[in-house]
């Protein structure tokens, strides 16, 4: 019964979201309504890049989500974008391996591709075929400044192409299906921006036919690393105890907890300021239990950190276990996760195609 | 019977030539041959952009070889490349006009779409995707000095994303069909040594797929401008007398030819430095009747500047009269010449699809 009346306000929450997304999608589509009969319907796009089993941080700032996202959108593309992955340098067989891991990966945190479309980026060459369109009408130094390049080519101190010309193709990979909205992180909204800009030369340039994306900021959710709270949770940390992986058994989350930092007071609080190391153990209890931060410190009243280390550690391992074991379970499936995404990758293919089409004819193409 | 006999030796003519080819080939191959089973055999590829109808420069330049290269090579792959147009602004109409009077001039001119494979670049998104994979390979600096950048982002004071990265597609035109050779000009070179270093990164990193493709230095002759013989004939002459095209009238081509710049001594040598304006004349004429620049010279003895300027129009008139009413009758047909594209785009996309599949495997996509 509580769960009947837990899903019925469930469906009356998304209503509300959905009708507050319709209104917004309303007012785009009636700025190009003169000049553009076909509007295009509320549409979400994102992408995962894939870099194998997520972790925690993955999974509440980003996944899950995802998963609330398919409740509220009828039509949602989800990508694992590879062609995006190579513009860092990458071992094949373990790229490989990382795609099936992260496809595993969402189907088992509740991605249900029956509800969304979920496929591989490079499976649809339509992708760069826009990318390429797009990129002839961005100016170099457009994308001088933009995080990707500023961050990675310095750590590495040089960069590809690939490196420098990546927001162009997310541009297209948002584009390219005429997408409304798209769910970003912070460190994502200057290439949104770009994309935005990019649907408005082109429309400007050869007539409308791109609605200006925008944000959906429902995942702002930040985890840190268990080992240093003041930095992300990060897949590529040195420090091994740093990061809860999907996949990681209920010993090795208790132990990484049990080793998190923190710091001399042993009262429960939230202060992410002055306390970053607790408060990430609030924020990460809060974010498990669907609780808010306030109800976590009330229930931890009277706990010290080393007791309420414990408890954290509990409810991860109570909201992975299934999802962990789904996930092993998927991976020994290859064939299944391969039949997914080419499934995926021909209806991404069918919605592609006709937009690439029209995008030729207005270049002139044909 | 002479032209049996002329047929007879072109086919000789032709199959040195081929031995040739097929040499170097296997040499090629053979550097090959430890790592990787299926060596593609001989393959052409060359790219035209689509300006519309070409000229007397591009025809005596390029598309006269073009046609003979049939001749001699059972694999040949000529692309209307729509992609690298849009890399400096285009009007929509006017480009989709100049696709088609492209098609219908290569048609006109002899290419023979049984024979080979012309297709329109767009229409094979795997070009597109092709270029962002070996753009991951691809250092920004390597891109700085080539032609393409620097001359054309210079005289627009700006440049695109797809300015820039022009080489790249390039490379991917060419390594996509696993080609070996390439008819290059003298400007190409740079563009072409580019494709080269970007086979062997790629088979270097990921495993061997592609020959490294060849210079075929077949198209050598430089037509200048009747106006300033120190120039290129360039459609984009801003003096209307100083190109001729395809499409010219008979009354055109006199009218330009009377025109023509040429010197105060009215002889007739062949002294390109010098004299570049009669020279340009003796070149054009030698070019037109396939004789040698000696034989030209000696047949224009006696002969004045201004009688013989009459003599190469009207060599040019009767070479290009038929090619000028075929180009007419076809321009009318455009459901003909959709046909032409559609299917060479078909085949093309036959040859690519594998290839770019082999490459996602290797890359390690799938």
């Amino acid at each position: 019964m509580a769960l009947r009346c837990l899903n019925n306000m469930r469906s009356v929450i998304g209503l509300i979201q959905q009708l507050k997304v319709m209104r917004r999608s309303i007012s785009i589509a009636a700025q190009t309504l003169n000049k553009h009969s076909s509007i295009p319907a509320v549409r979400v796009f994102s992408g995962i890049q894939p870099t194998g089993v997520p972790h925690l941080g993955n999974y509440l700032g980003a996944l899950e989500s995802w998963v609330g996202l398919q409740e509220n959108y009828s039509s949602i593309l989800y990508s694992i974008v590879d062609l995006h992955s190579i513009t860092v340098p990458q071992d094949p067989a373990q790229l490989r391996k990382n795609i099936l891991d992260v496809t595993a990966s969402l189907l088992a945190c509740g991605i249900d591709p029956s509800r969304v479309i979920l496929f591989q980026q490079s499976q649809v060459s339509e992708h760069a075929e826009l990318c390429w369109i797009l990129g002839c009408l961005t100016s170099m130094p457009r994308l001088r400044h933009l995080p990707q390049w500023k961050i990675k080519s310095k750590q590495k101190n040089e960069g590809s192409v690939g490196l420098y010309t990546y927001p162009v193709l997310q541009a297209a990979d948002i584009l390219l299906y005429r997408s409304t909205h798209v769910p970003v992180g912070e460190d994502q909204v200057q290439h949104l921006e770009l994309a935005q800009d990019t649907a408005r030369i082109f429309n400007n340039q050869y007539g409308e036919i791109f609605p200006e994306p925008q944000a959906l900021l429902s995942s702002m959710r930040k985890v840190k690393s268990l080992r240093d709270p003041t930095s992300k949770m990060s897949k590529s940390d040195s420090q091994k105890l740093a990061t809860v992986h999907l996949t990681d058994s209920p010993e090795d989350i208790v132990l990484k907890f049990r080793k998190a930092v923190t710091d001399f007071t042993s009262e429960v609080t939230y202060d992410p300021e002055r306390r970053p190391g607790v408060s990430n153990l609030v924020a990460i209890h809060a974010a498990v239990t669907g609780l808010s931060v306030e109800a976590v410190v009330e229930q931890a009243h009277g706990l010290d950190t080393a007791r309420y280390k414990q408890v954290v550690a509990d409810t991860v391992v109570q909201k992975l276990t299934p999802i962990r074991d789904q996930i092993q379970k998927l991976r020994a499936d290859v064939g299944y996760l391969e039949t997914v995404l080419a499934h995926g990758a021909s209806r991404a293919r069918e919605l592609a195609a006709p937009v690439l089409r029209q995008v030729q004819k207005l270049v002139g193409f044909c």
